[in-house]
């Protein structure tokens, strides 16, 4: 009963240490070569998907909370995690949830009443390049995985509804910053920073319009050509200016 | 001891049937005529004012016990929350509250450890017309007044903090969307739309930038021309587009 017990642990309002009715959760999206993934954890002895999520300590903040639990759990850190919601509806942790999901992990009904407690979770994101971070979950977690957001498996509780929610900012943030450093290699052509907008966006752009938007902001500087054989093709490469 | 016992009674963590730890505080924004200002609440014996908060019943939403404690503490409903953040940090209310605002309200050291337990609160904020409502605070508050968001009062906890916060998204959303519908005569002249935002974004906007940005929009409709008796001064007036 390795993982019922340390299931429980993690739990908030099973023990004194912890904050009771709140959890935080995060959506770590990854970006990488045209692909838009979020990272999944798949609970041990269900079939069910679950965020990165966990209680809250008494004595620190959301954001330590946060940053704790992401590291704890899949071994990452050093990434900068932005809070964007606070899911604060009454059914959504339900009590037909037992069913789906605490049944499976053998828990008995009065059992998970403690786990079904009314829960209140805030949502943080962030975005990594999926290839440079290298997750390592805990014995909790049977599987994981990086998946599209287009096509999601089946989820515990809200956190469908709580990624759809945290693309909302996402996208907000490519629309009036200009982002990707760490998602593109250092020198990159005006094609691949397009098609990392067009991803996060979820909507083709207009070339040159696009073009003519990003050279005008000044945010970046443009390297020499690409050799690419044929000269006459070679495009031009950028980078992020200073 | 009226004040106390009500008091004690919106605290979150005394009664069961609200959720301990956690509080949600609503930052009413006003705007009239060039100022924009905010709704607070004197404490009763106290020199110290607050925003509008209160806690959360367990079984009701979060957005609920925002509209909730708006409508209970000062009478106001049917106004647009918005939430815009969490405020988790452990120092949030400190020990050394109890000197400066507990003890002055009549509460023992021991009675405000419960009032001081670590509580997390949601941030809500709207944007009204100051003329156009008419708070009437409950008998917690001593005063309430609108005040200028350049020159507020002494605050309790982190209230201050908070509303600079919730100044943020409030200005960030005149920067990318067209708001001000409710906040301007159903006929207003660009001036008058230009002096809104610039109350709002707090700094001066470039007069022919400002009204080739906005009628580029499509949100305003032109209508005739304001009759002030000079002819050759009348300026236009616009509406909002339906």
């Amino acid at each position: 009963m390795l993982e019922k017990q340390s299931f429980e642990k993690l739990q908030p309002g099973r023990f004194d240490h912890y904050l009771p009715h709140l959890s935080i959760d995060c959506v770590i999206f990854g970006y990488h070569d045209g692909q838009l993934r979020v990272l999944l954890l798949k609970w041990t002895a269900s079939d069910l998907w679950s965020l990165i999520g966990g209680a809250v300590l008494k004595e620190e903040s959301l954001d330590h909370a946060a940053t704790r639990v992401l590291y704890k759990r899949v071994g990452l850190k050093d990434i900068f995690l932005r809070q964007f919601y606070t899911f604060g509806s009454v059914e959504r942790v339900r009590q037909s949830d037992y069913d789906t999901t605490f049944a499976k992990l053998g828990f008995s009904r009065e059992e998970s009443e403690q786990l079904l407690l009314r829960t209140i979770t805030v949502g943080y994101y962030t975005l990594v390049d999926y290839q440079k971070v290298d997750p390592k979950p805990d014995h909790r977690t049977e599987d994981f995985d990086w998946w599209d957001v287009r096509d999601l498996p089946k989820m515990v509780f809200d956190h469908r509804y709580i990624i759809e929610q945290a693309l909302v900012p996402l996208r907000h943030s490519f629309r009036y910053e200009y982002l990707g450093k760490n998602l593109l290699p250092e020198q990159f052509t005006m094609p691949e920073l397009q098609r990392l907008y067009e991803t996060i966006l979820d909507h083709p752009l207009e070339r040159s319009n696009f073009q003519k938007r990003m050279l005008a902001s000044g945010m970046f500087e443009r390297m020499g050509k690409r050799h690419n054989g044929g000269a006459h093709k070679s495009p031009f490469m950028y980078r992020f200016a200073e």
